[in-house]
């Protein structure tokens, strides 16, 4: 037997992808049980919130709402009474004009934002290329691969903002450098930020809307970690609704992960054609996390649950994780992005002698495990220094673990400066 | 706001293929409820199926197997005791060389046809272009639009048998217009096939077998309704696995559609490729499918509900469908595809004077719904007279409500052969 063929679809999306690498790590990692796991971005199990999911299942197992879970398929936007729940829970905590028919369910947001790519960017029927214009690097390490055509992401280098009063830095769009023209099919930031914890100040995401609406092309919102859940977010912000907007939603950092569910907000133009697609690549979506949670959307106890004990938690874990990074690294140099939600702390080691990937490697080897920040960086016209001297590490797993895992990393950050110097 | 462009990929994974005119039917008719639903694919809801099912929900509810059902992002291959314990099943049933190396999940079979296909086929690195060739048409309307490059697929119009003992017809691969070039990245079939409840025989898959190994490229095996799981195949037929095997399995059929898990079988460096792409696309796998069957693997309680319940429930409702459509009939002409799985009836109208989708639209207005055959017959060279004298219905739904299709649907052919003859 030979080696079989493998397409560009198959090159494309395939094994060396850097989201390949981190769910093989994340996988091996979480099984194995001897890691410690800083890498992946695994909610924490918060008892609290297993609980109250726990005991939705047991009612849906007690009766003949089981039956139609797991037998039958819901038509490829979903399930019509969830939409419906998630519609009035939008429209009464903040006051949107949305309906069903603005909503779709995808297999996770990571489906979600591989349809969504390839429906508004990539190849034209006129023969023409539209891409996909992320308007600040660092962004999502998963989108990196999903183009299908290649080179579809133009993505713009950040500006850096040092707070002397806190140490934080943060990075904000440089709208200098944003130029939208014929090319672009959409904008699409995360908000929080996965890989660093940013949030777009209210600002910002006004003048990307008017941008949006001024080009006349869909505004796309990485919501899996916003509001209204998991609302695992630390600042003052107003969430974004306009003509131009498409909102994506998750369960995963609620809590459910293990579902792969997610809701698309937007037009319906648009919601029509991801659901069409998605039925192609899908059939119709799992129905579990869409069982589990409706009647929390319905009797809204999903805001107790996201503002009593979601969001406080991650807050106190990332305070504790900056005070043991601060503690750790003494004298060693550090700079922190202001962690302001989601679940990740987002390091820089200035002028550190060495790249991310060799730091991750060597990590690996002692046994923790962080994400090297240049997968983050991909899109940019030319590099960009924060490529290989930042990291993510995710603060979500058990507390010792972290604290474990960042004693290590300080220690052989040290170690690589020290050597440098000798 | 204008229209906002749509990708050639929006337009080739369209609203307007079948599969997504089949599953909007579906889902509306089911929510409806007023339909008589004879179109989709979705398996009967089997009470002691579901209790077996209901039984392990609550087992799981009951401890911390469900934290980490819902909460874990398992490797993108799946969880590996449920791969461990289905690899286990398949060497014991049928002594096969397989381990969980051979084995990878994806959320349902759809998805991994998606994968498989383009995976297999499209632009290679080298600038040319593979095809799927399915060596017997017609074939399952779902696969019709997952090319993401066009006119990927290249279909053989079947040979004809007719039973004269039984009235039954029978597809059979035309092996004469079978040629394999360097062009043909894999070769495709579902056995048992949907639309027509046709299983291809021993010594048809022989011989397939052997021609994927003279041309050394893979033979994918859509075993949705085949053994060992849900084994709703009336035949004594042997399931093919060699090292060109790719052999996809599916929870739906046995009674979980709503979770969307699928297993593929092949070899190693496919499953790897294939589990690679379905991280980009995925990131991991929704969990609970594989949570619920796996007890059931590794018991191998799995054997005695799919011999004992799924397989004989299937058989005697294919039996009473033959039966009424036949008293239904009449003298009316209609030509019964032999139906040795799956759980469809592929009838034939002989010359009908109008097409299937004709058909399909005056059945719809009296409330029910079938599928046109046209939507299997993609891919083909020239057109075939069965496409549009031929109609998928299902008989896995309410017993009366098949019953009563069956006869508005046969009064309705009546109608349209007296219409013609006036």
């Amino acid at each position: 037997m030979g080696t079989f063929a493998i397409s560009q679809f198959g090159q494309q999306l395939g094994p060396h992808s850097g989201i390949v690498e981190l769910m093989d790590d994340l996988g091996v990692a979480m099984a194995q049980g001897n890691m410690l796991m800083m890498g992946g971005g695994n909610p924490a199990i918060i008892p609290e919130v297993v609980e109250v999911f726990r005991q939705r299942m047991q009612a849906i197992a007690a009766g003949p709402e089981f039956d139609r879970m797991v037998s039958i398929y819901d038509p490829p936007a979903g399930n019509a009474k969830t939409l419906d729940a998630l519609a009035g829970l939008l429209q009464e905590r903040f006051g949107w004009d949305i309906g069903p028919e603005n909503l779709a369910v995808t297999g996770g947001g990571q489906t979600a934002f591989f349809l969504l790519f390839n429906l508004l960017a990539g190849p034209q029927t006129d023969g023409s290329i539209k891409r996909i214009l992320f308007p600040l690097a660092p962004e999502y390490i998963g989108y990196a691969n999903q183009g299908l055509h290649p080179d579809i992401f133009t993505t713009i280098p950040p500006r850096v903002d040092h707070d002397e009063t806190d140490g934080f830095f943060k990075y904000r769009i440089d709208f200098d450098r944003l130029t939208i023209d014929d090319s672009i099919g959409a904008l699409c930031v995360s908000r929080p930020t996965n890989p660093t914890g940013n949030v777009l100040t209210d600002a910002e995401m006004d003048h990307l809307a008017s941008l949006a609406a001024e080009h006349d092309v869909p505004l796309i919102i990485d919501n899996a970690y916003g509001a209204p859940f998991p609302n695992i977010i630390f600042e003052e912000v107003t969430p974004l609704w306009t003509p131009h907007t498409i909102l994506t939603l998750s369960l995963s950092k609620l809590g459910l992960p293990g579902t792969r569910t997610a809701f698309v907000a937007g037009p319906p133009e648009i919601i029509q054609a991801l659901s069409a697609a998605n039925c192609v690549l899908s059939l119709a979506n799992n129905n579990v996390g869409q069982y589990l949670v409706r009647e929390l959307f319905e009797n809204r106890q999903l805001f107790d649950l996201c503002e009593g004990i979601v969001r406080p938690y991650y807050q106190t874990r990332a305070q504790e994780a900056v005070r043991w990074v601060r503690e750790a690294f003494g004298e060693t140099p550090v700079n922190i992005h202001r962690p302001e939600g989601a679940l990740f702390l987002w390091l820089r080691f200035p002028k550190l002698p060495i790249t991310s990937k060799q730091l991750y490697e060597r990590l690996k080897a002692r046994r923790v495990l962080i994400i090297p920040g240049h997968y983050f960086f991909f899109g940019l016209a030319e590099s960009h220094p924060h490529a290989h001297e930042c990291i993510r590490m995710t603060y979500s797993q058990d507390p010792k673990v972290v604290q474990e895992g960042i004693a290590i990393l300080a220690d052989e950050v040290r170690k690589v400066y020290q050597q440098d110097q000798r």
